[in-house]
């Protein structure tokens, strides 16, 4: 049996959350899973019953289930995944970026995989206040993690078309980013078959918008990594199509990359689409790491439903230019399964 | 009499300083004004010919001259740029992005200036080597230079459309970034007639491609401010058409935002605007600062015959869908002063 803890987060959250749970109820009996889902309290809302964005209750659920799924949070959306990227390290971030059949992209060239590095970089939170009105944060980058994320990005282009690009700012950050440019061109010697090139950050920013199909999978450091998959994101479609993995050795969190959507939580219309993905790779993940077909194929069947509703183009929510409600576009996915 | 250090740069610098130069020559002799043009080496061919980007020489010519007009320079540009950036204390970097007529943009609403701190954050280069092959950079936000960066973003917005946005990350760096967003508030209140707002940098990176039309005026740290504003001059237009200022409370440096191009180097094709704007652009800040018209009549008569240059479409260059060489272009531009 596996343990889920779901995060239903803030805002739209707890509407996603629920069309997610919704499909997975329909797989979990179609395929006989075994699956307890737990639910978390994390984030705004905990901050102001408990004052903290995980309370330690919640911490001890969270670091006792196999893996979470979250929905996106509100304001301490900061203190909710990087104290669970960070402590469970969880450092593999994977963000695919791809057009879906049906869906208007801004280049439907793009088929790409962003692989950030999820521990490091200014997410260490070290920061300092010093005298006379200065404040300091500490960016840092180890010769470890930067090769295990780089073998993570190798792993994954060498299934693909065969190409890591290396993105940072080393002409600034000549020792962090040059360290971390380095090692993926030391770990590069262990895929001869998988070719490397590079590309600083400001130019790859564009490139995504100009010329995604240059890109197969980039690997970068935390931050640049943060602000490439919205965008990548965006070109692709839409931020409500955009799943994304948090990989460890041990455990995984899915969530979807956007965010809380205050403005439109509670109407009954945020586009599920991220978070659904989210559950199916989380189910995909299960199986392959304890080699159950099952579980791959419950997952696959959900991305399936998700991909015929969208190409049918019958029921889509109001971002994709319908006006189905969540729940009847996520009903549409479910009868699909 | 003004004395301008001439940085010709890398890669397509020569070619479009020298296309710059071109065009200042014929106004200083249309407008009689008083400038002397001192070529100074920087940049790669100094790192090979000196082992240094800016060698003690041509820093104490920089530091002499009233104001820098500098090419794009390759490998060594963090070098040559941050030295002077800082060494000079050019705190405001201003990078205007506007459509113009006659050329193809992504997004056409686009007309924002993003006004980017030029003298903290990451690029303070202060990178460390710690045992266990751990490396860190220091990231330096002050009161002092959040508060003189957002006083210049105001003013530039209170001649503009009255609105100012921070772009910060403080989800994450609370103490620096939270440090850099509430000195923009509190700047805020001596501008009572000017708006202002707050976004992430990884949503406002999605936002100058989907929306661009929402931004007035950015104000933002260094690095973001780096990486946002070759992607809004990408959807302006194209990053051949982007100059910008870099501006101290005594000197300044005018610069293209684009790259040295190794590309397309020494083939007579690249793209001279942002190289010529820059220079129009010097022209007008010294009239400004010395309150002389004639220098002022003499930028924007180089901005109209830029304009008019790219409205009629019969010279272009290549980047621009025209086969135009850069001689051919910079001849048109000159023929119209
Ligand atoms: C909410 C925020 C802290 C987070 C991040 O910066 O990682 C988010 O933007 C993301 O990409 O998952
Ligand atoms: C060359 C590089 C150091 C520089 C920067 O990062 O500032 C450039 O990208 C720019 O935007 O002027």
């Amino acid at each position: 049996m596996y343990r889920v803890a779901i995060i239903e987060g803030d805002g739209i959250g707890p509407e996603v959350v629920n069309a997610a749970l919704h499909v997975l109820n329909k797989v979990v009996a179609r395929y006989a899973l075994n699956i307890e889902f737990i639910k978390v309290e994390a984030g705004d809302a905990a901050v102001k019953k408990y004052g903290v964005a995980v309370p330690e209750d919640s911490w001890r659920i969270i670091k006792s289930c196999d893996v979470i799924l979250k929905g996106p949070v509100g304001e301490s959306a900061g203190d909710v995944v990087v104290k669970i990227r960070r402590g469970l390290d969880l450092y593999a971030n994977i963000r695919p970026s791809k057009a879906f059949p049906g869906v208007k992209a801004l280049n439907p060239n793009i088929d790409l995989v962003i692989v950030r590095e999820n521990t490091e970089d200014v997410y260490v939170r070290a920061e300092y206040i010093l005298p006379n009105d200065v404040s300091i944060a500490i960016r840092v980058i180890s010769k470890k993690a930067s090769q295990r994320i780089a073998r993570k990005a190798f792993e994954i282009a060498r299934n693909r078309r065969k190409k890591v690009t290396v993105v940072h700012k080393a002409n600034v950050l000549t020792i962090t980013d040059g360290l971390f440019r380095s090692m993926t061109y030391e770990v590069k010697k262990e895929y001869p078959d998988v070719d490397i090139d590079e590309m600083y950050i400001d130019a790859a920013v564009m490139d995504i918008v100009r010329k995604p199909e240059r890109f197969d999978v980039i690997v970068t450091t935390n931050l640049y990594g943060d602000i490439l998959s919205d965008l990548a994101a965006y070109v692709s479609g839409s931020i409500g199509l955009a799943s994304s993995a948090n990989i460890g050795d041990e455990k995984a969190m899915f969530e979807p990359i956007h965010g809380a959507a205050f403005d439109i939580a509670g109407k009954g219309i945020a586009n599920p689409t991220a978070m659904i993905l989210s559950a199916a790779w989380m189910l995909k993940w299960l199986g392959e790491k304890s080699h159950s077909e099952r579980y791959v194929e419950a997952g696959k069947s959900i991305e399936r439903a998700v991909e015929i509703t969208l190409a049918e183009g019958k029921k889509l929510t109001p971002d994709l230019g319908g006006n189905a409600t969540t729940i009847e576009f996520t009903e549409a996915i479910a009868s699909k399964i």
